[in-house]
């Protein structure tokens, strides 16, 4: 077995080596480290039907370090899921063969690439096979050793433990060697294996390039009970080409003399593995879609809730109708309100603990499995978890990302914890969607509707209770808005969004004091912006419009509404009012006259503009 | 001694329930856990002059759980630093004495109170004063056991151990319960104590409410040498205050009945700790600021020069001039260049490995200390660090960010490797600069520049090399522009900044070949954006003009310009380019023409909007 082992690997090292050789570019080095790893697994362990990815029965396999995608591809030919010819597309544009690993390709889960992610999203779909579905799945990570430095790797190890996940086996591929030289622990397996030890994982520790001790690791793996495992394979980088195996300065590159390096290695194979298949398609138990019809809560007209309480209320009722929605949060499910989510559906829950890294990957790893996944926690922190976010977009996954206490009108708390950079940071995310409602009515209809974007859908709410402004009978299309406050004759629109929208209400009201006519608008879908709203506003009111937002004074609802003006003709006098210096402490109406946001300053801005 | 630091405990009690009790809320119960471990260090070990905070030969102590807040002005209180009246001021508006910690007080170091910061940015202050400075200042930071579950600690204890840096002493406050409910280890001090073994600190398990015993453990931190110390003190969350103490639901409010609560820890004791001043203050040895005339590199014109190069060589040779700039870098050295100042200044370089947020902490941290760092990595993975770039912002710190392979014109490695919202979230930073310089001259003098700069200065540079296009005797002013082109009769403007810039050339001599006339900028500084120029571009070319970003359309170049517009006259219209899909594999040039952002794209852009 070993010696056909042996040659499969070498295959998948020619393979690598030749992809990348012709590319000119890519990892080889970083494949043939794994060559015996993925050999063995691809040949005895793996149970997938690669003419059928979406089998929810299939195992999973995530190269949480991406680069090495020239073996991922290699197995894929291995296989007999690509072809050679394939293979030589490999990097070229239009090529599903990408650089990293994408899920362009049909056998692949989640983009990977950013070191550090595969893992804890592996955590993710284990979660979901296991504690979800009790699917037979396993989940199998190859991981670098470079990545062991990031933190959210040491999320993944011990949520994956606390949770018990031994339907998972990461695979670290100690090969000793980074980018720019040696790791800090070159392959001192022990210390991994302490740490790991420490963080509840069964540790198996080998030399990943003995098929034999590699397949009997699989094996211990796979009857581990309880926890999850990890095997320590030790291996050389670039190993089966002496030029570059084990040095510095090969990594990232083709092979220096990449024809010749095929020939040591002994050319083609031309072996095809037998996959094994998996056992039966076990339904999914929980995930069977809409059953139902979602009755939203209701909301009084000019009581005060909070549109982050509107959110948990929302989110229970949506799970009571969606058997798919499950909610994950950051340990402050009691300030994010998904809490009465967590009493309603105890069992769809996850306590994330304060990890928000890992909490957006348990996220994407769900939405892997077929779940749909409502993230919480404050939007400040969802700043720690940005990569995650970024990289989700990459993977095209269909998440729901919502942050509460935005703001400098949180108050007391201090800036630390007010999110002012979110609607820029969440803007700029590929497929993204990025609401914030003023009231509960808006954010309970809203929340319904994130649960069918695709991408990323984000919402922010607030902290304070405000008023409730709309019906439920009301309907909120994404990409529209409101149009609170209108006349025949406005001379200035007041477009705010969340807790600034009732301020702009209260400055209309001023400046209708002052006989003056403004027209208020809830932006409550800051991307898309409802364009032809904010285009007529200024086209009936003379091009004044003042903009107010709780969030630094870039990136946010003031240039989502000056997007509406790249092509205009005629006056344009936009005051966009937001935090321009940081806040301190303070009452919330302090703060956020301190910022230039309030009541007074729509007011002050908008007679401004009138020349009044 | 017992007795008196036992008394201590309690004014540090009865003080930070009567702040929170006053202000209505507040962490007073987080407080209440460690209060003999704060009694019993700043008595007898904790070596800080309060009357000269900026003395190098403090000890630092930082409160990684920021939320403990009241407990440090307590503290504050107990040294004499700050008055009872003071104390009253907490929480409200205009008061030094914020929710979290900011270094608006000239005792706190860094902002803290996004959990999971403050250890690795202590770690960054030991660096400095250890291995920089030689310093004898001991660094003290007070952690929660919530906060244990953030990666980021685990990058902290990593890089600690590694660096060997035993002047660090982590004092972990295991209380026991999170906001919501218990940790994930509750009292299991064995395995926190485990893992931080495996994680090579020198560890000691104490009850954290026995004085004697906690006095013994700062010993023997101080003592121990080779390694970090950390201090597992088990403890009760609400302690000496039965209707709270070990309970949840007391999390982040004032104590009940807080009046009663100060009585049964039995009021006011008048205890003023006399502070142990540190010895000696030394020279710090390498900070000593600029120490000679910057002799940039300088490049010829029209040689392709990549900006990531002229980043390195304008770094190493900044390291000439000034003795207080200093480099850190995410193991990607080789790609950012930084490893050209690391050849330079070995001394002055730090490898903060695969942990981009250690790599922004231990930025941070040397600033606090006096030096200049410039932090390195690929803009995509700077994403990962972007809580730690918002809270350096709450910490007013000067730090320099660089990210390197911007864009979709990095071609074959794919998007997981390609920056395409950095300007974005950026520009959404407090204190920020953003700049993206488009050749060698304009980066070198660009980077100098930056080491002047208050806050947070980013610079994004590009992969590919590109035309040196103006002198080294060119001046870069921040805020400022370069118009490449332009004549007396110009039909269209064309901005770009980096990469795009020079499509915009290329645009601008076909569309000269065309008989169209158009001016090209050179919008180096994003933000701030010149916005005169930008304007003056407007009035002359009709309102026309053509942006083009290698970014996302939103919050990027396209955003800022706009911006600029915010109140006009007359016709607008803006095309703004930017990478609308996302990007695969290919060739650089295949990519920026698939993203429509090229100079083929740029000049039908400029044609439609002349009408050509």
């Amino acid at each position: 077995m070993s010696d056909s082992l042996h040659e499969l690997a070498q295959q998948l090292r020619v393979d690598a080596v030749r992809m990348s050789g012709r590319a000119g570019s890519g990892h080889p080095t970083s494949s043939m480290s794994a060559a015996e790893l993925l050999a063995v697994l691809i040949s005895n362990h793996l149970k997938y039907d690669w003419a059928d990815p979406d089998n929810p029965a299939n195992d999973h396999l995530i190269f949480s370090k991406g680069h090495a995608s020239p073996l991922l591809y290699a197995v894929y030919k291995a296989v007999g899921a690509v072809t050679d010819a394939e293979l030589e597309t490999y990097r070229q544009h239009n090529s599903l063969l990408e650089g990293h690993p994408t899920p362009r390709l049909p056998w692949v889960d989640v983009a990977t690439g950013s070191l550090g992610q595969g893992l804890p999203i592996a955590v993710g779909v284990a979660y979901g096979a296991k504690r979800f579905e009790g699917a037979p799945s396993r989940v199998w990570v190859l991981c670098g050793d470079s990545e062991m430095a990031e933190g959210s790797m040491w999320e993944a190890f011990e949520a994956a433990s606390f949770w018990g996940l031994d339907n998972l086996c990461a695979i670290v591929d100690v090969n000793r060697l980074g980018q720019s030289g040696a790791t800090r622990l070159g392959w001192d397996l022990g210390t991994y294996g302490a740490r790991l030890e420490a963080f509840g994982w069964h540790v198996i520790t080998v030399d990943g390039h003995d098929p034999a001790a590699v397949d009997a690791a699989y094996t211990e793996a796979a009857g581990t009970t309880g926890k999850p495992s990890v095997i320590l394979a030790k291996t050389k980088k670039g190993a089966g080409v002496p030029w570059v195996e084990d040095q510095d300065n090969a990594h990232g590159k083709a092979v220096e003399r990449w024809e010749e390096a095929i020939e040591h290695l002994g050319g083609d194979r031309g072996i095809a593995v037998t996959p094994i298949k998996p056992e039966g398609a076990p339904a999914r138990p929980l995930a069977g879609g809409v059953t139902g019809e979602v009755n939203l809560p209701t909301y009084e007209l000019g009581k005060e809730i909070a549109t982050r309480k509107a959110y948990g209320d929302a989110l229970a009722a949506l799970g009571h109708a969606r058997q798919d929605v499950v909610a994950v949060d950051g340990e402050v499910s009691n300030s994010t309100f998904s809490e009465i989510f967590r009493f309603a559906h105890p069992e769809r829950y996850i306590e994330c603990y304060i990890a928000e890294c890992q909490m957006i990957a348990t996220a994407v790893g769900l939405q892997v499995r077929g779940w749909r996944p409502f993230a919480s926690t404050f939007a400040a922190f969802l700043s720690r978890a940005y990569d995650f976010v970024r990289m989700a977009a990459v993977s095209r996954a269909d998440i729901c990302v919502v942050g509460s206490h935005a703001g400098s009108s949180i108050g007391e708390d201090g800036p630390s914890q007010m999110a002012l950079e979110d609607l820029a940071s969440f803007r700029a995310i590929y497929s993204s969607t990025v609401l914030y409602p003023s009231d509960a009515s808006s954010a309970a209809a809203l929340v319904a509707a994130m649960a069918d974007l695709k991408g990323i859908a984000y919402m922010r709410t607030t902290r304070a209770a405000t008023p409730v402004l709309y019906e439920a009978s009301d309907s909120f299309p994404i990409g529209g808005s409101k149009v609170v406050r209108r006349s025949d004759n406005d001379q200035v629109a007041l477009i705010g969004a969340g807790i600034t929208l009732h301020e702009a209400v209260k400055a209309a009201d001023a400046l209708a004091a002052d006989g003056i006519n403004a027209r208020v608008i809830d932006a409550y879908s800051v991307k898309p912006i409802d364009a032809d709203t904010v285009r007529q506003a200024a086209a009936d009111c003379g091009g004044r419009i003042v903009v107010s937002e709780d969030h630094w004074p870039q990136g946010g609802l003031g240039d989502a509404v000056l997007e509406c003006f790249a092509d205009h003709d005629g006056p344009l006098h936009v005051k966009a009012l937001g935090v321009a210096d940081m806040p301190t402490s303070g009452k919330p109406g302090e703060l956020i006259a301190a910022a230039g946001i309030d009541a007074s300053a729509i007011a002050s801005a908008a007679r401004a503009l009138v020349g009044a």
